[in-house]
């Protein structure tokens, strides 16, 4: 059951006029739910910090002309079974492709798939996106 | 046609010994290979700031019960079409789902994406990681 | 002259207890004091976006043995004497020294002067700060 | 003593001319001192992560018209007097000051330094550069 409280905060209108202006750009329709995702941002980084139970995205981007490569990303892939919940494929171009991992476990094992993704050659970049369950995160 | 060229770096010692520690903690099989991310990096960070066609993930988190949410969030897809290229959706519980987008554009373009994605009122967190479209990264 | 307005946010009441559990251990006395430094941070890195007029500090870590790199650093100083306002030097070790640059300026320019600073060789390391004139964000 | 080693990178050459037009605008001199910058701001990340010491930079800018701002401050660096090494104080304008503290010790230590300083009210924005002792990093 969700509960809502509600409480004041007090700005000069300076501050408040120069934050709509920002949160109208970014399409927030709401200055309540502007601020609910600065503090989500927070308590996401701070499960991070803690190394609970949270949930990443790996997108890396390689030449699937290399090699031997995809063979090895998935075999790698497979190493991590208890913690990959699934995965995206795209073609960016006749030699590129993409390809994103969901990933959910502690942060540091996330961030060791992710080394490991990245780490094959052949892939040319890849990001680790710190997201979380969203258990918590009413 | 790819054309390998080599060229010598020179370190100091100390500093050699803890970069192969390093590399060797994040997997890499090979000094080479872990500079040749690092340069790549660097060159992703300067695609992004030049604001030249590139590629991104937009990651966000929601949860599916808050009313009328999916179809807010199918609308705005659509209204992006040329720049997403594909989607997936992953079912972290029963509550909450997890939405990949992978988008292709200038890089303000994928960010006004992901703006629009992480501003919709019920979508609990989100993080945007910035690739590339693997061009010229050989 | 400050003119304060107040309005509502509302919550649900886990997600406060969440945010009033972090900021506690932030040490801030006070929920409205949080919520302005979120929105001023927001406001700080969208001046930074719009290259405006900002102010940053370039702090850098150097080895003061190396032959002849204090002159360059201070002949480099000077040629950006329009934008650095101040610095400060630390002794960290024998051989060790830090430091630090206030700069201010348009966001690009402050990121050369960061830049140059931190390609000299014999700098070690090194860090931009971007931070603010203070000016709006009352 | 320092001891230098020279190994072989092998790399495309359009990998390697994108390379030397971006660090010929950093203004590096240098390939081998920008692979070391490189290399070197890896390490750090790693020393930050592993909780040893290590030396950080926190600055702020704060209205020193807010009563008793610059009593508490002052109050404040003196309860972590042995990590605050120096601090440096410049006028941004008629209304706004810049502080920038020096500080030493373990990550999380300084990390707690910056939580305290910049939850303080009146001080508007902050960021903290984590850098280095320098040691070891050759």
């Amino acid at each position: 059951m969700k509960k809502l409280v509600r409480f004041g905060v007090s700005l000069d209108h300076h501050l408040l006029d120069d934050f709509d202006a920002l949160i109208r750009r970014k399409k927030y329709t709401n200055r309540s739910e502007a601020l609910r995702d600065l503090i989500r941002d927070n308590l996401v980084d701070q499960q991070w910090r803690e190394d609970i139970e949270t949930v990443g995205t790996v997108t890396f981007v390689y030449d699937h002309h290399v090699r031997d490569l995809t063979r090895k990303l998935t075999h790698l892939q497979h190493d991590f079974q208890g913690q990959i919940i699934a995965g995206m494929h795209v073609h960016l171009d006749h030699d590129h492709c993409l390809e994103v991992l969901v990933v959910k476990g502690k942060g540091s094992q996330i961030k060791k798939v992710a080394d490991a993704m990245l780490s094959v050659k052949g892939v040319k970049h890849g990001k680790l996106a710190m997201t979380t369950t969203g258990k918590g995160l009413t």
